[in-house]
């Protein structure tokens, strides 16, 4: 694909202060430094590196102007790029028809406008499907669901009986919705007897979840993940968990059963939440760390158990030091 | 759904103190204080809660009665309410036929009575599976398999070649049985050699699995999961593991090569355990620790490497002092 | 299954010092202690332990004779025994015809010589397949995806748009290649805005890659597998890391986005690696560990944050006698 400036600029709202028809081919980062590209800077501290390397365009703010390169002009280069992007963005997968010959639809489910139904597809009875979402190759929603409009399910994504999504929801392969809480209780005899997961899971609008994640079924009501939030691959957000608005949950972070997480909170990669904790708004907790109680104020968090992070890099540099002093 | 109480004691083996054609429409924990829904509670400690909340119906027991409530009475009101629980679960799926028509059947597999095959199920040649198993739409099933009865797996399991189930196994969606082991030796060039893995996966009656969790083949032999076993999502068991009876092993646990678990070991969330190791009948592990030598004695443990428990948390405290003296 | 071991002896390229009609019908390992196995031994420290068990016959160097055993003499055992055991590895799955009929392949895509598509496999437009590579079923393939000759794609592997992979790949079931990395920008009402993920996953020549993992494509160019390396189940490996040749990285690690990691590393169990840092050839990394800086040299690491694992030891003993002073 090859696009000039001139055509980019007119399409992503951008002001162009260099040659309208100069092309490029591609996007790429700074340090990628791939000559037929486009790329971003956000601050006037990159300007020079920008200026050195091979990159012919970059979108920059208007006062951070790279010489001697094809500028094009936001106030938010990091949002603008975005667009630019989406230009470039390949296509996943070309239907040949709206609905696969051979999906499997249940002749009570309700499909939107448009709606894609890729092949080996299964929709379960009365399952509602809003206008213009695309279910591809090989994802499996079991009877009751409700998908809203515009979301789009990568391929092998199962979405199990009685679960609910909001408009615009993005699911990278394989995640799988609604599975079985974790919930056992143990009979005289010392046996694990199962407790129903009678419950729902509802995902609100503009929710992201990464490949293999899963997010389980409540118990008897619902697991809940609020507007906006994106969790990354390989997470597990158990029974009746509640999530609010804007997290971002990085890869393989476990939020344990019934915990419950604020809006805008944000966990690093492999964070462990154990069970019935409460984490408040914009609490950010760093990588591989163990939330074990409530973290009530904003702030930043570390540890196994969790601390202020400050705490817990002065408790690490001490550690570290005793073992260099006995062990090197 | 609405079930009058009359209805569900007679079901469910409660006796009912309270109106008989009182109904209700769910079932709910305490905390959820939902009006139509039943609920329960374990002791008299929370009789006063039970009390104040909206909840119309509870099964509690005969030393525990509710004032100014519906009460069904069992003496174990936490494994009552999983049959109360059971009579609201939802239809997963809906088949229209016992096998259906796009499966892949082969020739020579064995099915038993009333055995439910999904859209999109691949059954391999002399798989060999038992009365009224349910294989849930897009699950496949490697050649020389065996399932006994009553079995349940949800959409899209991976069971590979010559694995065994027993019966009453129930595996969420995308989990994966018999996967590969993860056993390389090196070449003279320094160049990684695929091990081949040509053992088995045995598993035993009872046991559940959780949504994407992976058992990995034994390099020649068997990886065994023993009766009752409880695994959560996102677990991986690697080859020639052995695990015992009655195990509950939380989300995100990892079992290196041929560690033996004895019954009843409880692991936390996002545990891990060397390759090699041998933890005894009994020890409960807590969330995020690694188990790096045998645990024979029963017992709970922690850290990393994992300790005793009390004498981990007496080094933490001593850890977060050292932060708060110098962090804060 | 049951060969003679003049026949193994035969076709492994290994001296029979034994008796050449004397058969067996499966392999072990030494602990395993089967009577009708094959097992090996890689030194004279195991030739009494060998000569104590019931196992009839052994790979063993020419230094190393058991006595009253079957000998198989090579000079690396540890090698020759990988192709002892592929001897009696199962077949996974006997296709029918080389194309399954419900498969959905592509007018545009091109199937190198014999390749093999099972039932449920989706093929997007323009992939190009090399030869005698096997789809196992429920494999799908997106737009443009290029793959080489003699891969085996186990049951339900996803492929996203543009991804590569090099000859002789093995993906075990469930694995996601190409889902979109996990980059969001935050606008100015504080609400997360996804960047779109454009670019690619490259996976080089005899690259593994474990059940259920996932390898997200790049933000805007590639993400990188090198040749030889073999990858677990369940590890993330984020947008546009970069990882060299013949690393071996053990089950559940992540390694966060645009990380460099170069040639023969290897991470344990449950590692974590951050973003953007560097990881040197050579190093080792032990289960459970954070990386959270530049690794340059060769050497082994440990702890959160890592650091050189002798010191780490050393730091944990003092931990642990810090709790058991004040614990027990």
């Amino acid at each position: 694909m090859r696009l000039t400036l001139a055509d980019l600029a007119a399409r992503c709202d951008l002001e162009l202060a260099g040659t309208a028809a100069a092309a490029i081919t591609g996007v790429c980062g700074l340090s990628d430094d791939l000559p037929d590209c486009i790329s971003f800077i956000i601050n006037r501290d990159q300007v020079a590196a920008a200026a050195r390397s091979r990159i012919p365009a970059f979108v920059t703010r208007p006062d951070a102007l790279i010489p001697g390169k094809h500028n094009l002009l936001h106030q938010h280069p990091e949002i603008a790029i975005c667009r630019v992007a989406a230009m470039f963005a390949p296509v996943a997968y070309t239907p040949s028809t709206l609905l696969a010959a051979n999906a499997s639809i249940a002749a009570s489910a309700q499909l939107g406008a448009d709606v894609i139904v890729g092949p080996g597809v299964v929709i379960g009875e009365r399952v509602v499907i809003g206008a213009r979402t695309r279910l591809l190759p090989g994802s499996i929603v079991l009877d009751d669901v409700r998908i809203g409009a515009d979301c789009l399910l990568y391929p092998r994504v199962v979405v199990r009986e009685q679960c609910q999504l909001g408009d615009r929801v993005i699911i990278q392969p394989g995640a799988v919705i609604g599975g079985d809480g974790f919930g056992f209780v143990t009979d005289a005899a010392g046996n694990p007897i199962k407790v129903p997961q009678v419950g729902r899971v509802i995902i609100g609008d503009d929710v992201e979840l990464g490949a293999n994640s899963t997010i389980d079924r409540a118990r008897f009501t619902d697991t809940v993940i609020g507007r906006g939030t994106k969790i990354d691959n390989l997470v597990i957000v158990a029974h009746n968990v509640r999530i609010g608005e804007n997290c971002l949950i990085a890869a393989q972070c476990g939020i344990a059963g019934s915990s419950r997480l604020g809006d805008r909170v944000r966990l690093g990669g492999q964070v462990g939440v154990i069970g019935h904790v409460a984490i408040g708004d914009d609490v950010v907790v760093l990588a591989q760390s163990l939330v074990t109680k409530d973290l009530a104020q904003p702030g930043t968090y570390a540890g196994t158990p969790a601390m202020p992070a400050r705490a817990w890099r002065a408790a690490v540099a001490r550690f570290r030091r005793a073992g260099r002093s006995r062990g090197c």
